[in-house]
């Protein structure tokens, strides 16, 4: 991780550069701000060329708007999920260029940058009650310099609504499937690609669907290879992960 | 359920040709045969135009083929379920005509019935795995009276090989639906038919399909409605419900 | 599905009144009206003979008006499940003769229909507390088309309640039986009857009633064979597989 | 517990007759025998006018046998429950008089009692399969000095081998009630009687029978009050219950 | 049930009294009022000396007033429970001499009765939030004509606390011992008795109590013999079962 | 627990100073205020030099003063958790010098100790969500008597942030490790050191971590040996149990 | 899938060169061999370059056998998982150039490919007992194509056996991380790299384990983004979708 | 962990006693030995003064001889734990001075260390059938070199039996407590110390204590502060953090 900043560390050491003691001292230095109740990576932005994202959820107001303060010293694209009404407010108050998607919770703070990536990741979604998730999957993927498209309510109960879709199913790079209920669509669009698929359960449904659960085991249990599994209504991870892979192909 | 009996019990008192002492002992009369481990209900039979079906797990090999003997004063074909290769032994000492289907684990003592129904129970199975379950339900069907006919190994991980059987399919006049592992077969199937659908969860699987639970959940969560859901890995109860069904369609 | 449209295509290619251009392009006409947010299936109630069903939960009360109104063009009759007050008020504002019901919390845009069947829906709850259930379960019926019964809070924990109505019980073409708690009754009514029962657990209990999950498994693993089992509060599901059923017996 | 033991120890203190370390050693005298794998309650038997009772799962033949050799030296009847026929015959080795009754896996050694009580214990089964259990509740409840009757098979599926009985049923003056896979039979019989009712879950069953779960939830839900609920296949633990319950009849 | 009712109506057929018709009519004639949205059993208060009770969870204030009314046709003792306030209040509109428990959620209309029994229910709870549940069980146990005792807050943590309170505890003919979190009070009260204990587990506790899943688990696996164990909260099942057991001692 | 004392009443007997009776009263002697619905062990807190705690939750704000002003006779420092805002108010009302901390749900009636012991009791939390539980640990082992550090948000996602202070982690005496969503902190604490480790699972996170379930499960499973769990949410007993194992230490 | 064959179809019709019913017939001609048992899709091999891949279990020695004999009709590499000795030695009857791993429990008919591509797939196991689910994984990869790494045995609970490899984890192109017990490592790998990892729960583990459940809920809640999830001991899933992504990488 | 290494390897290189990439490599030499299928971390037992311990299940026999050879050049007490009988003679081809425990399938390689510490663990187990893990515990903690005392089969259904040791119980420095089935006896036991206790639950017991889920969960829910939870049946855990804890009383 660091193997660099080492051995140039130990040539300044052997040129006598840097005594014993200012080396520890350096090799102790934190790559973190520490805000007492939170600990921000102010290197991994540059490191990565990823926007920040801070995870709301269990965090006060408060607490949100001094990291995004603190973060915009370091980087000028923040995304925030899982966002309340109350978060957004207190945003609008330390930062400017703020826009809050209210379906999928998410904050943006600064300019979504363009697509860097020659592949698309699309993102399809069984219903419209499932889109919350889809669009979390969606915006991370388009904040992260994807090129994202979008299918809606193609839900296995009427496959043909899927298959007139095939082709635009056929042509794209990474899939991001989101499905509650019985979750059956990630596996039946695995079957019909030679891509890597990622499924994405939702909490959608009712009775036996136990929250998300029904459709997390149908995901992991899929006959058809080629899918990897997010936790249920994790968008945001699926849209993280498709990047991840986006990438890989120029 | 004897009203009639009542009825006609009572007009005999009234004319006098019955007493009353003789009356409540009539009333008592037992309708079925008492073994001592097992109460065998002779009119079931008679009453219903099915054959006796014995549930063989939990029961010692010679106490089925005393039921089966004392059932063959009354009845002339019998179905015994979860039967083991020992039970299958103990029955052929005690009864001639008997086949044992070792996949299905099924015996039937005496003649499968022509088709008595105008309509056709299509049984269909996603993986070979799956077969001694959709098996049960094909027999106990065809023991039923039904005309039955089978599809094998269409998994919803190629879509396009139910696809290719969608004819077959549509004209079926009750369907049988047999999973395991993500168990969407049922739900993709309810979706190309106007036909009543019986999901048969099976336990093939390993891991997260925690022996049937996931196709299960997946079955009772299907977002297609026209599905009726049986226990995991109940072929009999499937077929027994699709004739019930068939019957109705004359 | 399409079969008759493949071939009538397939005629006028070869009789070169359609050219392969158009002909493809017809292949990929959709039978659906896009939303944005959904797709309606329009040709699936000229198809099917049903009302068009819009699940309301997870959808906004302005989503489903307008799906509601895009409707209207296409179907005289429209059935809304698991609709709140608002969602009906905000249909009342799309269309006109709109029913609510807000116990069962079920909406009907148009008419209910005159019966079509001969044979008879019976729609059986063990409590008063399962009424919203059984409510949805027999609304749904009625309006595709069924000629539909009721007997309301015939527990097993007094089975001479039940008993009592054993005339009426099995006279019935379908049996749709609803219970919360330890959900016995649907077993009991399927030990009674040679008839199919559809099943449906509700969330009525406490404790270990785990939200319905005792009454699923109960039902799941009667004894009583002929029955098939539904989600847990889905009498939507219900009335639905009863009408499929129902329409068989002519 | 002791407290008549504490109040003459401390007059013999008062009165000279023992002096304080004796007094603090009886106080700690030990009222069982330590085996070293295992502490033998030696009082029991005489305080509660039971039988010793060795729960041997778990425990080697030997363990048992030595057990067995021990309390021989306290009292003539001992039972021993779900003891493997490896159990048995090491106990044979140590005692005479040794019954062994193997679908219960009991071991009763020494002679039964003639029946103490007034009352009867009656032990109903829903299934053939489910006898094993109900061996074990009525032979504990025998061995332990009660009046017991048995009714077998008669499992809600068919309701009226049931109510045939009903009038054994409203005599008994405590109900064990034994039921595996949907675990219906105690509720039904409880709506039918004004004496406590004891319901035992069996793991018969299979798929979501879930090894006696379902059957257990069952019985903890049923709308029909006046019943405690045992361990799944804890027919000893029901056979001791209605003994106490019994006992308070005379 | 009704054998002697039988009986006498054979005679009077026989005897010319009644004629067939007349008998059928009466055999079918209703033991119970029917409100539409409930039956009520009118016979069972005469026939068994308890007062009516009403489960009001799950019913509309309205439906119970209505319950209530018509109840106090025949009764002049009833018992609501899982009432709140509201439910409260509609009862005072339709019936005099209320009395309300809002800890226990319990309404009684009429007088408790004197206590009937010799013997004593003892409940014991073993935490301060455990009161609501063991309150509904000694008010139960109360209106049904017991003799009541309570002891409180003596959980398994202090064991001493409980053990200052052995006498009381043996003296009692039945105890009801009510426990959240671990729920092992039950069973370390069934090892120091010999008379019959009703283990209720409470819904009291937090993280791995999962609502009281915990300590029915526990109660039903306790290895203290004697115990029967009722659903979570079900402070009313146990005061029942308290009864039917009491009334045996007389 | 009070061997020396009933060996000093067995001495005042022998000797004529106490006599039978008395000494049996004085062994029954309560070392509890009774407040009807609370025992108080006032004897505790003297005995084992630890302030009193309240659990507050399922105690009205009445019944928490009341217990306090009991306490507040016997102790002057009082610890009681889970309390809301209203209880907060409550005990306002009849003490003084009352600390309210609204995140850890914690008051603090009295002083805070000075540090006893020489070791420190670490506190480790993995995110900022956690930080109400951490802080019901630390607050926790402060009142009793721990010199308490705490060491926020170095989960496991980035390794390097807690790597960066091994040196802090390692010189603890004692180790609190707090974490919720996948809980992998501790197991990885546990790794890097030879001190005992609390592991406490928190109710943070959603979808597949079941409230905290996913936490704990991984604690349990930690393949790095020298970790006890707690509860999932339980603060408080980890700063209890780490109170005693740092006592030890001197 | 096969629109290219599709419009093929209508411009032969157009041209008159075939006729509409043959048409029709091409249109239906099966893409699979049916062996009664089982549906071999003797295109995808050829579509798709990837081996043939029959998943043994549940299906008899002599079932693999014959889908073998058949696939090598159209493949000459096919790559058979779950299988066992008997399997093997039923495949060795049929073909020639066969490999068996016992661990992985695969078969290899035909030569291992060359690495098609250059990036590298990295098979990272916690212990020694997850080594058949990692070297399913790793055979897959290798079958399919993929130049293939292996890091074993570095578990969390010594993290620094991890960091020892950093560099070697940081190279890869595509992660596969597989773990029983409590599964932390795939999220501690993810938190040092920028590349796609997949997570692999085995079923190794005892007690609160639950034969992978803890490791599976562990990687689902992973707070480390970029990591997707595949059923427990699914080593097979996760070379395929690495197959998939290292594609993307060229 | 290294902070020293490190520091003298920069005073070297300062010095120029080692050029940069000797330091390099010195800082990436592997503090292991590598097997292939495993890492041992040679310097742990130096480091820490434990024996090694080898976690036998799911390595074959050849493994395990493996590494204990291995080991053996470093260390001269190994532990072996989960060892079935066939490594066990594995192990006696390798290692001399080899005694095995079958009831705690632990294997000793040398000879057990005379105790170092000055306080006491005493391990209590509820029943004998508790005692492989309870033994595990004792074994772990004895060549850990602690003092350890064994209290067995006393569990709460019989409180007596654990009163009369309570003075061993509360002279102990450590407490593991054992304990299957309800697994209460744990909490019970912290009611009655102010030292810590490890409450390890086991997998005996049968229906409803799930394999000892039931045992946990009483324990995580204790209302007795003051106690750490390990898996089911982890003895080893137990004694090792016991070791921790009482190397901490010096």
């Amino acid at each position: 991780m660091d193997r660099e900043h080492i051995k140039k560390l130990l040539e300044d050491v052997q040129a006598g550069k840097v005594d014993v003691q200012a080396a520890m001292d350096k090799f102790r230095a934190l790559p973190y701000d520490d805000l007492g109740f939170a600990k921000i990576d102010t290197h991994r932005a540059i490191r990565r060329g990823f926007p920040e994202v801070i995870f709301c959820e269990g965090k006060t107001p408060d607490q949100v708007s001094q990291i995004v303060r603190k973060m915009l010293e370091h980087t000028d694209i923040i995304l925030g999920m899982r966002a309340s009404e109350e978060v957004h407010l207190a945003v609008c108050e330390v930062a400017e260029n703020v826009i809050y998607n209210p379906s999928a919770r998410a904050i943006i703070v600064g300019n979504k940058p363009e697509p860097k990536t020659k592949g698309t990741v699309l993102v399809i979604s069984a219903g419209t009650a499932d889109m919350p998730t889809s669009e979390e999957a969606a915006i991370t993927a388009e904040v992260m310099g994807n090129r994202v498209e979008r299918l809606t309510d193609v839900g296995v109960a009427g496959v043909h609504r899927l298959l007139r879709n095939v082709e635009q199913i056929q042509k794209a790079t990474v899939l991001i499937v989101v499905a509650g209920m019985e979750g059956a669509l990630p596996g039946v669009v695995a079957g019909l690609v030679d891509k890597p698929v990622i499924g994405v359960p939702t909490s959608v449904g009712y009775g036996a669907s136990f929250g998300g659960v029904c459709a997390l085991l149908t995901m992991l249990n899929s006959c058809a290879p080629g899918m990897g599994v997010m936790n249920i209504d994790n968008g945001f991870g699926a849209g993280y992960l498709a990047t991840l892979i986006n990438r890989l192909a120029g």
